[in-house]
């Protein structure tokens, strides 16, 4: 193999590292990809750390110890998240997003891949030291979102649904009271949850939250233990919800009477 | 600003180009954000393109013309492909995995946020030149592989719903057949599709091939037009499908009798 210069190394290297978020690389692993020494190595991944931090990219950073290596974390700065949120509430305020029964339409934008990134790279930032090992959300909406968020946090998605499906095989199901007056059931397998894990719940609205406070008694089912609650969107109407210690990155105050368009806003740790 | 080195600038260029998929850059704008000339800009895009090129990771490409610049596309080499769709065939047939009903348990993969990106970066490569403008899935287990499908392509992800629900507004609502038997709903938000978009379909299983064949009908309710179908897992039988034309990365031939693993291998076009 020719030898590898360094201005061919770091385009792949940067790859390699972005392509896993939150995962961590040996050195080794670069050095035998490239034919390089790991000083040289260890040069290269400065030079893209550097090239992150100077241009608000997320952080490459370099863990010691035995199990020590380098890894991306998609951390974005707290003016690019204030910047997102905001581009975010102008979007979700623009007019004709109000349906019957006061609720906000959001499809389009919850499930754009782009956005469902950008939250899921904030929730993630706010998680990390948590170290769940998984996330748990419920069908559907809320699932672009938690699967970035897994993405970002390098663990695996777990989906509770409505019903247990045949192709589930045996589920475990609970009742959950939705919308502060109707019961509903939902289920997952079995199989999905270890007990003792550690669970992260993402989802992309939250008003009464009796869902989140089903997804947390689903949990205790399992004997799993619940780290995080982060939604996307909370109402701030009730202001008492189900479930406790709740994160939401925007607040949806309510309605303009008179043109329906939402006010809705950043949460104010973020402001 | 300092004046920045070629070695400081390769990975912000490389982390920005990844970061949008399928999305054309002009010059204009990496020389703005490095202060450099088109020119220099040009031979740095030579160099992350040839490290992607030597290492299999995507193809940065050049596209001529007023609407023109660089981008970058997720398409893995045929090698590539090859072992991402073995290593997942010797993942499905391990033991367990079969459920009553001759079903599949495929959530925990379908689910894995890595796995996804893989298979949408598979699909995604099959599409380009049909230009599809969104994604389009039915609820649940296939959102995760069609999310990342729409981020590969830069297109939006549309979810059709079992029910229509409150919070997504007026919605056309179609009946197709399930399993060969059952007369089951399918519903969509009125705006989400405009008349005359081209649609890509994607699942993450096929059987009879109903639950497809329902989504073309529902995009030919929005006079959209569909111009692929592709799954994750097509099983061999039936052999005759609902729905023409459906592109499967994966056949599941059966199980075998004593030890009930998946027998199950990719499809032919791959091999």
């Amino acid at each position: 193999m020719d030898k590898i210069k360094r201005n061919e190394r770091l385009g792949a290297l940067t790859k390699l590292l972005i392509n896993t978020p939150n995962r961590i690389h040996t050195l080794n692993e670069f050095c035998a990809l490239f034919g390089a020494a790991k000083s040289t190595v260890s040069e290269d991944i400065d030079l893209v750390s550097q090239s992150f931090a100077r241009f608000d990219l997320g952080v490459i950073e370099t863990v010691a110890g035995a199990a020590g290596g380098v890894r991306y974390r998609a951390i974005p700065s707290r003016e690019k998240t204030r910047r997102v949120l905001d581009e975010l509430a102008v979007r979700l305020s623009e007019p004709g997003r109000m349906l019957p029964g006061g609720f906000l339409y959001t499809s389009d934008i919850t499930s754009e891949s782009a956005t469902a990134q950008a939250m899921g790279e904030i929730l993630a930032a706010r998680y990390y030291d948590r170290k769940p090992h998984f996330v748990l959300t419920m069908e559907t909406k809320g699932i672009p979102i938690a699967l970035m968020t897994a993405r970002m946090l390098d663990v695996p998605l777990v989906i509770a649904r409505r019903d247990s499906r045949a192709y589930e095989g045996s589920a475990v199901k609970i009742n959950y009271v939705s919308g502060g007056e109707r019961i509903e059931t939902m289920a997952l397998a079995r199989r999905a949850v270890a007990s003792g894990q550690r669970a992260l719940i993402i989802d992309d609205f939250m008003k009464g939250g009796g869902t989140l406070q089903g997804m947390v008694d689903l949990m205790e089912e399992f004997s799993a233990e619940v780290v995080g609650v982060g939604v996307m969107i909370a109402t701030a109407r009730p202001e008492r919800k189900r479930v406790d210690g709740a994160n939401a990155l925007l607040i949806l105050e309510g309605f303009e009477p008179d043109t329906g368009r939402a006010i809705i806003h950043p949460a104010e740790e973020y402001l």
